[in-house]
């Protein structure tokens, strides 16, 4: 399946909730399937890129990263649905963010992006969708932040979505991954060449680096490692210990520099402060007050090595919503050792269980 | 209890194994208890000080970070045994490291001090002890690197030690921990003012801060950031999340500066690495093989929420001992939301474990 980038221009300026205008923001997107059918949305991770599925050419080495979940004749069925993709308010992949220029200044906002959260972002979600004459979809699905955005989306709009995915998130950012991300922020905030946001915006800082490597560890479990770089070494009368070590840096910092390559600090920064947001009892007397806006059927599905997210938060918020509407949550459990990943990785068993959920749903 | 800081310089040099000679290396010790008494060496934390017990003055806020093992009858009991605690070579407390002056250039011997071993700090505290005339040990005890070192005491010398407590370590270095050390190294050498290891001394590092708060998420469970910053916001109207961001993100800096003011990324990179050699078995046809040369009696403790050491590593070592010798390793579990820092901060657990087996070793 061959997919191109897309982008489109808000045809209003969108007010944040902290009341900063953002003048004709774009809107990055990827469109895939049948442009007649009832629409899904699909989300996507925290400073991931929104090519859920295809490739942009035959010569491409991999599809998008939910593509086997997303594709002709599988659960989101590109011969059924439309199935749209957006890159997030802030993100790095050509929606209005940091990188953006400032209509008001001809300059890029780098630092002056104003703060943003969870709810900007799918709010804007809904406004790109108002933009595309799209009322109601089918569904809103993601993993990682994209669930986020499902569950949220859900709450503040129950009219206008009728089922939800949700991978690897949950109703509120759980507080390990909340510091994970200020370590993240304060790494780049103290990199000697962040310059308060002002750095040159050609050279990934060597703080993203960091951030990189600091993903191959809390968002993938230590079993992986110790099956990839320990176990894997046969003890030697010499040196086994020494290249365990040496394996374990190498997956460390294995294709550094390719990762690092479209990384934006303020864009990073941006993201991660809101997702730390995230809650859906904000505004509300108690957390389930705030959970029960949501409506529509829900599918819950976890990693069992998730440090993020660890299938108790899907638990928690599934008995929440099954307590009031009998059946209205379901959960699965992805068996995996990639952890927080695992919502990507672990493609097949995704599929599987998109595949045998969304039938039973109405 | 009252303790001063003391130092010796080794009669000898010192060769470590990649062949390198250190002239005139110093020790940094304290010694605590009865100075005729049957001798028992405490190792400490891999980046941690040797001040494993007592103030220096009336006025210090806490004592030694094993006070309460060690003491008057106490485990440790110091009205009954001479008791003492090194800084390990390449430690920031005093000992022969990167922050020494080498005799032969005047200068501090920062990025040119050799790579060492663990087996090399090991053989270095067995020079120490034949510079004090001191044969023979009741008991090495540590936790973390300590506890490696304990281990590693007993197969190299095994003539040489009685009985051996080790603390959140294990026959070799795992696979996640190494990671962790590599992020950390990593870290340190791309810091912008790093410099080559040539970096201004007496400026921490930004690096070193972003470590501090690595500690503080690698090294504790994921429960006790849900509990201190998470479950202890209620739930409120307005603002219960950016609440509990503020508190995740104050938790990764508290006294950041104090925590930082004596590091030194020589050093860290010299005793990481050092760390990251840890493997009974290096130079044995099998793992096994390796572990059996220890001979005495040998308590293993282990904290239930340890990423870097679970439990299994402690039950993996025992299982090869008693298999051999039935009886000899014996295994407790502490709980603890702390993780791998449990192995010094749940005090009172380890002070039980340790008053419970000692009597039952011969």
């Amino acid at each position: 399946m061959l997919v191109e980038k897309k982008t489109l221009i808000l045809p209003q300026p969108f007010v944040t909730e902290g009341g900063a205008t953002l003048k004709k923001p774009q809107v990055a997107y990827e469109e895939y399937g049948n442009p007649d059918g009832p629409v899904i949305v699909i989300g996507h991770g925290g400073v991931g890129s929104n090519h859920a599925a295809g490739k942009y050419a035959e010569t491409d080495a991999t599809p998008g990263w939910w593509d086997g979940v997303i594709g002709p004749g599988k659960p989101f069925d590109t011969d059924r649905f439309r199935i749209l993709a957006m890159n997030a308010l802030g993100g790095m992949f050509g929606t209005c963010s940091p990188k953006s220029i400032d209509p008001d200044t001809g300059c890029r906002y780098g630092p002056n992006f104003p703060e943003i959260t969870l709810r900007d972002q799918v709010r804007f979600i809904a406004a790109t969708l108002d933009a595309m004459e799209i009322e109601r979809l089918y569904c809103f699905a993601g993993p990682s932040m994209g669930a986020m955005h499902a569950l949220m989306f859900a709450a503040l709009f129950p009219h206008r979505v009728d089922r939800v995915v949700a991978a690897s998130g949950g109703g509120r950012m759980t507080a390990s991954g909340m510091a994970v991300h200020h370590f993240m922020m304060n790494a780049l905030r103290a990199d000697p060449c962040f310059h308060g946001g002002w750095y040159d915006p050609k050279t990934p800082l060597a703080a993203s680096k960091m951030i990189v490597q600091m993903y191959k560890l809390y968002y993938v479990s230590d079993k992986l490692h110790k099956k990839l770089n320990a176990d894997s070494v046969p003890h030697a009368r010499h040196g086994a210990q020494a290249l365990r070590s040496a394996k374990a840096n190498a997956f460390l910092t294995a294709s550094l520099d390719t990762a690092c390559a479209f990384h934006d600090a303020n864009c990073f920064i941006t993201t991660l402060s809101a997702i730390n947001t995230h809650d859906l009892g904000e505004g509300f007397d108690t957390y389930e007050e705030g959970v029960l806006r949501i409506q529509c059927p829900v599918l819950l599905i976890s990693v069992d090595t998730d440090h993020e997210f660890p299938p108790f938060y899907a638990e928690e918020l599934a008995d929440i919503l099954n307590a009031v509407r009998p059946g209205q949550a379901t959960t699965r459990v992805v068996e995996s050792l990639w952890g927080h990943f695992g919502c990507i990785y672990q493609r097949d068993q995704i599929e599987q269980f998109v595949g045998e959920w969304l039938p039973t749903t109405v």
